[in-house]
């Protein structure tokens, strides 16, 4: 996706973030091969945070200091077959999505305030019920797992929002895409026809 | 994950790579950053195949003769609250799954009928009710999409499947956490307690 048209900003950032479950760290090896990482994670002013083992791989390649890494997370939203535009082509058939793309530098979070607030955070976002003690950095409790806990942050340079919602159609396509995911309405279907009515009143 | 036994082999492979719908390419740009791409693509004869555009970034990437890539499918199971394997802490808090981690080098396929065959596998996995005209090299309704689209491989050097199931809880932990699932079936819950019975067989 490298059409302008494809790529947004602002405000979709902060949803796809909060909601997507999973994000995609990539870092670069030792021997120049990127690696993607799927991680549990909390978007948390401003910056991505999530954890790992002390003594674990993510550990040592940080540990040396703020590392390259990007980040990407997204939201599939619905499939859209290729008969619903071409009788013949299968071209058309594609997933309507919309992800966030972050590039910047990665590192171990050393702040045993910024440590357990972060991992508080991530508990309310993947627990929002709570049922657990509040992790605080002064709490006896929560003094081991602290220690044997790594949490990495990473500060964005750059920040892509992109989305896919039939922006390079035809208003009278989208129209009709919008009718049939009324239609067939399992899934997302209802908020991915939301998402291009949105491209027809812009 | 460096764990020892949350890495696992063989089977699971295909499960992963068959069933996940987005997949996540792992390459590095001029200035040395990573960058994480979500991808549909397909996995046909033991190769990982994507598409995009002819003149694209993914294709100016890869134009230049085969390069480094990483590329990781995941499946998420379920989530398990910290509250049902500790009264406290907020440590066990989870997420179960499946993931699969591959590095190799990454192509632009050349070949005609390699390229259409691979872009018919794709459409057969995110469209298996058909409706459209197979793709194939010499029908003239698809001279000019194929000449438009490009299509890329990756040739796995390395494969890492990893699965995290409880492998490292004691098996009557294990046992409640199952029974727990099933009094909760929900999402995945089904699926997710046979793969941590699964544990308790080997």
């Amino acid at each position: 996706m490298r059409r302008k048209d494809f790529t947004g900003a602002g405000e979709d950032t902060g949803t796809v973030l909060s909601s997507a479950p999973i994000g995609y760290l990539g870092i670069v090896d030792d021997s120049g091969y990127p690696r993607v990482a799927p991680l549990n994670f909390v978007w948390h002013a401003g910056k991505i945070y999530f954890h790992g083992a002390a003594d674990g791989e993510k550990f040592s390649y940080f540990a040396a200091g703020p590392q390259k890494a990007a980040f990407s997370a997204d939201i599939p939203y619905s499939s859209i077959p290729s008969y619903w535009i071409s009788e013949k082509y299968a071209c058309p058939a594609t997933i309507f999505f919309k992800s966030v793309h972050i590039k910047g530098m990665g590192d171990v979070v050393r702040d045993a305030r910024e440590k357990a607030s972060a991992l508080q955070k991530l508990m309310e976002k993947y627990q929002p019920e709570g049922g657990h003690a509040p992790i605080a950095p002064d709490d006896p409790l929560y003094q081991k797992p602290l220690a044997e806990t790594a949490v990495f942050r990473i500060d964005p340079e750059f920040v892509a929002v992109k989305s896919k919602f039939a922006q390079n159609r035809p208003p009278e396509v989208r129209r009709d895409i919008i009718a049939r995911l009324e239609v067939r309405n399992e899934g997302m279907d209802k908020k991915t026809a939301e998402e291009i009515r949105k491209t027809l009143e812009t």
